[in-house]
């Protein structure tokens, strides 16, 4: 890195605008370098809510922000629509897809994690995972078209297939989309089919660990699965999945005490794996494909480069800091006060300390977990408090008012907001796939089914 | 149609949830009729709005609604997710892809319209109707690609390329269109980019005829294209579209007075064609592919069968009906009428009447053009007055909260909230299309560019 002289403003480099990158960007106000913020979303996504968008509750532009308009007062941000391919360290300069090469004095590299399904890629086709806001509408017509094929499906094996749905994975994404499709089921549609009955519904949570929520207590691990359980989940756990494709999963080895599911829609919130930059900033990997980052969260050996987020394999207090959100912006304010601090010539900061501040997981209407040292927060009190907290934590006034409008409606009205099935590819008029999964007998009216579902009889 | 007897309940079969399939079966309440619903899609879109969609102001779910939840308390209601792909007159049925047939007593086809190219289908692909909410997010994907392609782009003249937009059709979806993407590029975005002043985007309204919003009165006209030149947009009327490919337009003949375009966005607000109804129906359409049908809505021929809003050739008074949404909603409720007689046995109502509420169109921020018998008003009344007959229109409480939050929200704070680049392809992880137009020269450093547009002084 160049000594900082009059006429050379620092430029600093950030690929990756989730919460280390935008922390990062932000904590730099005023610093006096040039930064260059490259995403190849035009969107900064708050991910903890991105299961609302999947699960019919919140709008995508509720959760979504464009990164541009976050720093359209900075004039030292410049943000760039761009995917990056490489990166040079020996000239110290960034590719992208598009040929524009950026140089840097200093790097940031935050490009976060993607879902990863254990070596099993084939798997990705059959299980959605829920990443980008693209996932979230992937998922969200799933869900829903599985209830449209069964109201239409004159087979009644084939129909409780369609009713069936999996998610895989105990953490709190699994726990909160498993709670959602419950209530989607049980309590939202019921009233608007005629031939189903959705609420003979099979939801089933499969975590291959020993409790749901690992990284929380093990009374939210009860709470959780009690609370589930009691909503008509069924809880999975010590449940391995052994083979997956689009109509059948098994769990553990069905020729010995396993199971074969038929069904129709399986989720992935079970493994993620870090993004390529191992590959671009040619250092090794650990087995989750993070890159070991010493106690400044820089390369060991070049300073010039720091890794934050998801991406990087970070040690606090000889303990590793969990991919959370609040661990991604803690790292990005601590690279911002290396970074201030090289820059006045003043000594580092001690290293990096994850400060944790509590686990939250919501379960459905009216349940949640709160777990803050001993704070233990359960039902319909902690279910405020997680509302409450997110509105707090999203990144636009706008999105407050209109994520607590969508959840204040939902509530009152017991009503969904955003239940939109639109297509994969865009800008065709083609019909959604309402095609058959079995041919009915020819000449059958399916006005008049041979097997009615009994009325559901709710409010 | 058999007699009502006893037993037999009429079996009522609407294909279409447009507004005059939806207005037809709300009006049928309570008539003792078995009514079922089929639409290609799950929602009910507020077409009016969706422009709005596509220009970053709304998001998706508020203008669309999903049909079943409209009719969740009508017990004699039944929606189908499905895609008619024929219509048995003989046997009185309809068939789905699917395979499954729909037996009726009375059918109503109110499949709408699409856009259409005038016999040039290969223009599709380069410029984008709007009709579908995948339409919508389509046009905003390519607009928002647009700026963030010229802010990479090293390149002068494929640089102003990519900031000229053009729509074609004067119509009041042109006029719309052409307002809010100046609206976009001289208000709204160029505080937000470093290398372009987007304020220097060419905008060009394209009609053919010899003036704008041909179905109002000239005055009208007259204040549209004041307004929006006064916008920055070039409106050309008597000029037509006579090459149209993904990056250059012709107008007229461009060997001799006509013009040559080089853009990279086109939007289609030009003409419509009405659906495939009367290939299933296998009678005779008009050259717009519209269906001709008697006074009282019914095929001649055959008064099981109705044909209602863009899909059907109506007159009243002696003058063709016009394809907007009063003239389906009227359609639909006279539908009503007229089978609620027969149901009673009762006289037959009147020949349809179409009843002119009066024409709105609008223009931008605080300009609006409003027609009603003799009351003309524009500018910021006509803005407001045309913001507020819209809320009410729209058909839930919910979306009338969240779009009235939206507009606030951009009033007052002058920003749009839906400017989300998605996908085309759902559910892939790959990144947008920031491909390059032309390579840059190897070794360029793109945060050091050769000519670098004057800084934007704006609040």
């Amino acid at each position: 890195m160049p000594a900082a002289d009059a006429r050379h403003r620092t430029r600093i480099v950030v690929i990756g605008a989730g919460f280390a990158g935008l922390q990062l960007v932000k904590d730099l106000k005023g610093a006096g370098c040039d930064i260059i913020l490259v995403d190849r979303r035009n969107h900064h996504l708050f991910q903890p809510l991105l299961y609302q968008v999947a699960t019919t509750v919140l709008a995508t532009s509720d959760v979504a922000w464009p990164i541009r308009r976050i720093f359209r007062r900075r004039r030292d941000v410049t943000t760039i629509l761009g995917d990056v391919v490489d990166i040079d360290r020996d000239v110290n300069h960034v590719v992208l897809a598009c040929g524009n090469r950026l140089d840097y004095d200093i790097l940031a590299v935050a490009t976060g994690a993607r879902h990863a399904y254990f070596g099993k890629d084939e798997w990705a086709a059959a299980a959605p995972g829920l990443k980008t806001l693209e996932d979230a509408t992937t998922i969200r017509r799933k869900l829903l078209l599985a209830f449209e094929r069964a109201e239409l499906c004159p087979d009644l094996v084939e129909r409780q297939a369609l009713l069936t749905f999996a998610v895989v994975g105990g953490g709190p994404t699994g726990v909160e989309m498993a709670g959602i499709i419950a209530d989607l089921a049980r309590r939202i549609l019921p009233r608007e089919f005629r031939r189903i009955d959705t609420r003979q519904s099979r939801i089933l949570l499969i975590e291959a660990g020993p409790r749901l929520l690992p990284a929380f207590g093990e009374w939210a691990s009860d709470y959780a699965s009690r609370a589930l359980t009691r909503r008509g989940v069924e809880v999975r756990v010590d449940s391995r999945v052994t083979h997956l494709a689009p109509t059948e999963v098994h769990l553990g080895d069905p020729d010995q005490s396993g199971e074969r599911l038929r069904l129709h829609t399986v989720i992935w919130a079970a493994g993620v794996a870090a993004s390529d930059a191992h590959r671009w900033l040619r250092v090794d990997a650990d087995r989750a494909g993070r890159v070991r980052v010493g106690p400044d969260l820089t390369l060991p050996g070049d300073p010039a480069i720091f890794v934050l987020g998801d991406t990087a394999a970070v040690e606090s207090e000889g303990k590793p800091v969990p991919g959370v959100a609040p661990a991604a912006k803690q790292q990005g304010h601590h690279a911002a006060q290396v970074i201030r601090a090289r820059l006045r010539g003043r000594a580092a900061p001690g290293p990096f300390r994850y400060r944790h501040d509590g686990n939250l997981a919501v379960i459905g209407r009216n349940a949640a977990v709160i777990e803050r040292g001993n704070l233990h927060l359960t039902g319909r009190s902690a279910w405020w408090v997680w509302g409450v907290a997110h509105i707090f934590f999203l990144i636009s006034p706008r999105s407050r008012l209109a994520v607590t409008l969508s959840w204040l409606w939902s509530f009152v009205s017991g009503q969904n907001s955003a239940r939109l099935i639109t297509q994969g590819d865009a800008g065709t008029d083609d019909p959604p796939a309402d095609r058959p999964l079995k041919q009915p007998a020819a000449g059958t009216d399916w006005g008049q089914p041979p097997q009615r579902a009994p009325r559901p009889v709710q409010r």
